[in-house]
């Protein structure tokens, strides 16, 4: 019999009555043939709620007691969906991730799962229920309570669906798809039908929000076909598949803005080995999340510049090491930037295709747009620009990549 | 090294600051040279707001359910008081019910605990930690988790105590202690130094709030000294203890009143073998909670009027169905009052004293309060009386017996 693991996220399941609904897309599922295994989320804003309660008792809480708390969440949203479920007149388990074995190394707030046990979910579907278990969560060896990060409800639904070879891993959204780029400051913007594990990855780390980057590494490991659509609605999304051939033909398959951005420079850097992770470990340390780093060497390779992109709310702190840093390792000047965005292009066929960077350039130099810096990796590349130019360069570069055209 | 396990309620950890003052008692105690564990409620009216919740999703909920969903509660609470004590440069661990092993019976929303592993505790205990125990919950031996039904965490902190051979189970309320009655209506009642487990629980179970009878079963059972104390002072509360002979000194202990009960009354019942199983298994069925039951036989033994006290809450209903049952089972009438309380007192002295019924008879006749209804066991003894003299009869009881005189 074929399964389908259903993940609903804190905005599907916010009250009573989108519970209700998500309970009747599931039992649909069912009735349709279909073994079905759901993952929930916290409730709406839960999980905010539940992280300022721990602010008001101590700022800096250890990390095991902050996974103790948050994992609440994802338990009443269980045993809520499970309550639902029976009010429709159909059986339902639920389960925390302790329960169902999923199994994680200890680093708390960010474990990783090394094992799922499958068999006890096999056990309850082929009694003919619907399994519903906690996202977000997992279990140590020793027993104590961890969670997965950011976005882990997405990781426990693919996880899940890879150990029981699920047939789809279906995530339900409040938006219906995987666009191009944000719709609400490019009209054009058009839904994708698909869109491999790597675009998709580099897309949510880019800031498109609809799947977290690590359950998309779990995705392409053990070839997940993963289908994000409407929880309001019964059209179909974006599947994400893995890479086929055919997939390469489109150059640019998805643009996208990073606001609130700030970039660092620093100056007249001496170039020595271990200086730069001497730099970053420092800043690291302070739990300053460092986004792009871009280096260049100068003097015939004695001195280099060393500029990195940071967030808007980090980087006054970035700032302030950074001088210091400049006396202790003797750099010339630090130079900040607190308004500048970051606009990429995103797609699997840059790999064979030539010029695709030109061509974003020149279409950034068309808008008299000057660009900062510049990153790239095998399958995108990113511009750091002002912040006031970023909707006209996202506008400018979804039009110059026709994204309005080849979408689908 | 002496341990000492310290219970703290749902108001004495109903904000930040609150559980912060938790977190200093138990640190202090610690400090004096005590191994400490703490058992926590749920915060303020959070239990409440669960089922708020879970009751608009569905009004009739899987009891496996119910457990998942209310024992987050507790989950909240313990890992916010272990990231208090954090905050104070102390060290703590947090465990839920099923981490700590207490395992329980498979009866959800009213679990009896079978098993306690100590060890675990004794572990972090030697490691110099302070263990946090959330309140209760259990799991069972297949992992389901399971609650302890009202009070239970009363009850979790008496069993800690027991198997951990603690020299004190501390439980923290927002009364400094166990009174001779309630000081809002009896302005003389006087805070007990001491009382029996047997008597506690017969004022528990009168609706005496400060603890629950359940508890009081295992602190008998295994002999735990129970210190009742409020959480604001470092007052001495009331120690609840084994019966000692000079405990029977003292005939009553306590006056109670229990006001919003109902009286149903069936007359005229043919007095034949298994029809009293047969009126009440139908009641039951109905979640109906039956209090104390009368019956008298009459007519040579051949018909018996069964009178039988409920909630007012539940006296509608219960009109109802024996008014059926009336026709069935062939009793000549149904008669009900909704407007009675019931006054009791309760002392293990009247074991070996005369004449407590008498006394009591005696001081409410002169108040000229009519009792309907008289329901006796060992230490206790209850009238049902009018309503609006509930308050009066309370007032003249604790005066007859002199609570304001030889309550310490």
């Amino acid at each position: 019999m074929s399964i389908i693991v259903q993940k609903f996220g804190g905005t599907s399941i916010a009250d009573a009555e989108k519970i209700h609904r998500a309970a009747r897309r599931a039992i649909k599922t069912k009735l349709d043939g279909h073994q079905v295994v759901m993952t929930v989320s916290a409730m709406g804003k839960t999980t905010d709620k539940l992280v300022a309660l721990a602010n008001q008792v101590n700022p800096n809480p250890p990390k095991r007691e902050i996974d103790m708390l948050l994992t609440t969440g994802e338990q009443v949203s269980i045993s809520l969906m499970a309550m639902a479920i029976a009010a429709a007149g159909h059986e339902a388990i639920s389960f925390t991730g302790g329960q169902i074995g999923m199994v994680t190394d200890s680093a708390h707030t960010k474990a990783r799962i090394q094992s799922v046990d499958a068999d006890r979910i096999h056990r309850h579907l082929d009694e003919g229920k619907i399994v519903i278990v906690a996202g977000f969560q997992g279990i140590t060896e020793e027993g104590a309570i961890t969670t997965l990060g950011r976005g882990g409800s997405d990781t426990t639904a693919v996880a899940l669906a890879a150990v029981l070879k699920a047939d789809a891993c279906e995530v339900y959204t409040d938006v219906d798809g995987v666009y191009t780029t944000d719709p609400r400051i490019v009209p054009q913007a058009r839904k994708m039908h698909e869109i491999t594990y790597d675009e998709m990855l580099e897309l949510a780390s880019l800031g498109a929000g609809v799947m977290h980057s690590r359950s998309m590494e779990f995705g392409k490991k053990y070839n997940v076909p993963i289908h994000v659509r409407s929880s309001l609605t019964d059209s179909k999304g974006t599947m994400i598949v893995p890479e086929t051939t055919g997939m390469e033909e489109i150059v640019v398959r998805g643009v996208t803005l990073k606001r609130d951005m700030a970039v660092v420079v620093l100056i007249g850097v001496p170039n020595k080995p271990g200086i730069a992770s001497q730099i970053f470990a420092r800043i690291a340390k302070h739990n300053i999340i460092v986004d792009d780093i871009i280096q260049n060497v100068y003097e015939h390779g004695h001195e280099a510049n060393i500029g990195f992109s940071t967030s808007q709310s980090d980087v006054k702190e970035a700032g302030t090491i950074c001088e210091e840093m400049a006396k202790d390792i003797g750099f010339k000047q630090v130079e900040v930037d607190e308004n500048v965005a970051k606009v990429s292009i995103v797609g699997i066929g840059m790999k064979s295709h030539t010029g695709v960077a030109a061509k974003m350039f020149t279409a950034l130099a068309k808008e008299k747009i000057n660009i900062q810096n510049i990153a790239t990796s095998e399958i995108v590349i990113s511009c750091i620009i002002d912040q006031k130019d970023g909707e006209r360069a996202l506008q400018a570069l979804h039009a110059t990549f026709e994204l309005d055209k080849n979408a689908d």
